[in-house]
């Protein structure tokens, strides 16, 4: 089956990015958008446009009638979902489904076992993927609570089950700190995501944060595309990557590759998906969780593998078969991505929202820009603070950073403050370019 | 030896392009720019600027007295001419050399021995690179020209052994016309290039314009990176060029770049370098000419083989072995760049100079922009009017003109007409699309 229409149910970059993809396969694109994004890009470029809703996410980009009113009415063949929103909302997935729209993602039941943390931990386990030490599932009480911690040491991390992406965690030094914290952890988990359970793992330090990216069809035939490293990270959140992993052997390449097919097979997983790991100094790595949708940092394994992961995405959810076997695949270069937010580096990243008075992104070889930004856009205060993300490709580790280095120094973008400045430190700090920081890098450097 | 600092004697996306390269390697760069260029992006984004003259190229950018006083005086090691200007003066190489400033670019001697197209083509059929049915050198006179005439057959051309680039070329039909037109030409041959030397060529049809780019250092490695296909022209200027060519096969390429090598080896060239040919559809080609520079539709050999060729250029003109050899090349996927003019397509191509209202050029996956443009820039009237070079990658060739015909969709420039429109007819045009265009393609057909 072809697709003749496709909604896409997100704004920003990602939004446009799936659009590009749609023109390049010659598929119709339906915007969908809220009041505070009429002059969006993405609504701009679409073939269609349909306002969902007030700014608030929850009566827009969240809601599910009315965007399934304006795909069905536009007759479209599928819903791309893009990240955030309701990437990863099994329910969605299902609605979709029983809409005969077909959801560009995995099944509800892939993206429901892989988003409740502690059974998707289990799940790992039981298809022989190193996972962190720690509870089996969901910490019922106190008691077993102790038990647990004294079996797997101190420091330990409490996580909500419904959590994910560094949302729901609290850290325990020792077992007075466990005592204290797993009440309020369990009704911190149950106001924020509906659902109290949760996990123990051990706290693991020095590690760096290497995902996998793997993509499967229908048919069970599952490659994967090489690992990104994202230990940049403020509070949790990645702000640049790259591809590969500095510090990456081929031996661990291979087995981490092999662990996250192994993942995707035991959940019958299809489309594009991240399996994310912990590695450690001793090249032991541990599953912390999937993302069962496209992520942010998709470009650079596009940049070192030539593979359009957005539209392989659409071609699986058409039915088709896998282009290409893990053979296919090897890695070309060095690609690193900077996300530029909308935010003040000098003032602790307070989000700067605001009209853009002049717009010029960098250009010339081996740079590539996924933004939704132009000059005379206003961003609105409402949503997330990513403007563009830069990523440049070269032969090289060092020709990148010189490359990206390069890249930013001519991005100019006047009106708001911007994290441009803070990214050209960053590429100057000798711990970065070396390339062994793990994730606790920006918060043990002053940048 | 190190460059410290490089002066880039032009303007416009070249010049831009070797800042880019330059800030790219940590070396510092000077512009120099005409008094009507003083907000050129080049301007701007060099580490110094000087201005060398009024608008009138012959006072500036010709202006070999300003632009080597700057360069002494700012203490630059080397010049990158880009191409047009001063890139194929091999007085001016001389200059620099006398100067002990680098001229980034073959030796005065191998830039003589091509400039002058008959010698060029004797050194070539010398070197066993076939070359074009016609007169051996300069036709001295109207009997002997008629001689010729009757041993290669009408039509013919009669070509300025000083011209180049389409210039200096009359047709004859028969041997009236030959008669008729012979001196003309010599006249205008003096006048045009200061050298009445004509010679005498076969007229070929139904042929393509493939061309090699070669890499060579100053130790005798020669490497070439394959071929464009730009056969895409108006009025012998080129519009579009792609790499790979479409209609070329392994063993036909193969030939044309081992011609390609020796005819760079025969002239002991060094630096990046084109042997332009004429293709048949009997797989025959033939020598036209080479340039001696680098040339506009570089970056389609850039997106296909992974070389930079500026970075290239500049390490050769270090004394650098090169850093790989013909082994190290394979060509990968297909790229496509498409010049965008400031140019009303609907009135025959005039140009139209004029300020920017509005610029936003295209982004996203394998999508690259080389381009002296923003939004508020005034095009000045007496220069080229390109605006812009729009290069797109992807595995093939068929997703490489969905991926152009995407980005020029979304290329937006306000305030001034280009010639976008008439990339997007062209790009959908049936012959363009079967790939087997010859350099008649848009004279015979209504795009």
């Amino acid at each position: 089956m072809k697709f003749h229409k496709i909604l896409i149910a997100n704004r920003g970059e990602i939004a446009v990015r799936i659009i590009r993809a749609c023109r390049e396969l010659d598929i119709s694109t339906v915007a969908v958008y809220s009041e505070a994004d009429k002059e969006s890009l993405h609504v701009r470029l679409a073939d269609e446009a349909y306002c969902i809703g007030p700014v608030s996410s929850k009566d827009s980009y969240l809601n599910v009638a009315n965007i399934m009113s304006v795909a069905t009415l536009t007759e479209c063949d599928a819903i791309h979902p893009g990240y955030g929103f309701l990437a990863e909302n099994a329910d969605f997935a299902e609605i979709c489904e029983s809409c005969n729209i077909t959801f560009i993602g995995p099944s509800a039941d892939a993206i429901t076992r892989m988003g409740d943390k502690s059974v998707a931990k289990l799940t790992m386990k039981e298809a022989g993927v190193p996972v962190i030490p720690g509870s089996d599932g969901i910490v019922d009480n106190l008691d077993e609570a102790i038990v647990i911690g004294r079996e797997i040491g101190y420091p330990l991390i409490i996580k909500a089950t419904a959590g994910g992406g560094g949302k729901g965690i609290r850290i325990a030094e020792n077992e007075d700190e466990l005592i204290k914290q797993i009440t309020a952890a369990q009704q911190e988990a149950q106001k924020s995501f509906g659902n109290a359970g949760v996990y123990l793992e051990k706290y693991l330090t020095g590690m760096k944060h290497v995902e996998i990216q793997i993509i499967a069809d229908n048919y069970g035939h599952v490659v994967h595309l090489g690992e990104r490293d994202c230990s940049v990270q403020r509070r949790r959140q990645k702000l640049l990557e790259e591809a590969p992993c500095p510090v990456l052997s081929p031996d661990v390449r291979e087995r981490m590759g092999e662990a996250a097919i192994r993942a995707a097979k035991s959940v019958q997983y299809s489309g594009a998906g991240t399996l994310e790991f912990l590695l450690g100094t001793d090249e032991q790595f541990y599953f912390m969780e999937m993302n069962t949708r496209i992520q942010v940092e998709h470009p650079v394994t596009e940049m070192v593998t030539g593979v359009d992961l957005i539209k392989e995405m659409i071609a699986i959810a058409e039915g088709q078969s896998l282009s290409f076997t893990q053979e296919d695949i090897s890695i070309n270069g060095w690609a690193i991505e900077c996300r530029i937010n909308a935010e003040d580096p000098e003032k602790n990243f307070m989000p700067c929202p605001g009209e853009i008075t002049f717009y010029l992104p960098p250009g010339g070889p081996g740079v590539r820009i996924d933004s939704a930004a132009y000059q005379g856009y206003s961003i609105p205060p409402y949503y997330d603070s990513m403007i563009a993300k830069l990523i440049v490709w070269a032969p090289t580790r060092r020709e990148a950073i010189a490359k990206m280095k390069r890249a930013l120094s001519e991005f100019t973008v006047e009106g708001i403050q911007t994290t441009i400045s803070f990214h050209q430190k960053l590429l100057n700090h000798p711990t970065f370019i070396e390339g062994d920081f793990d994730i606790k890098f920006l918060e043990e450097n002053d940048i």
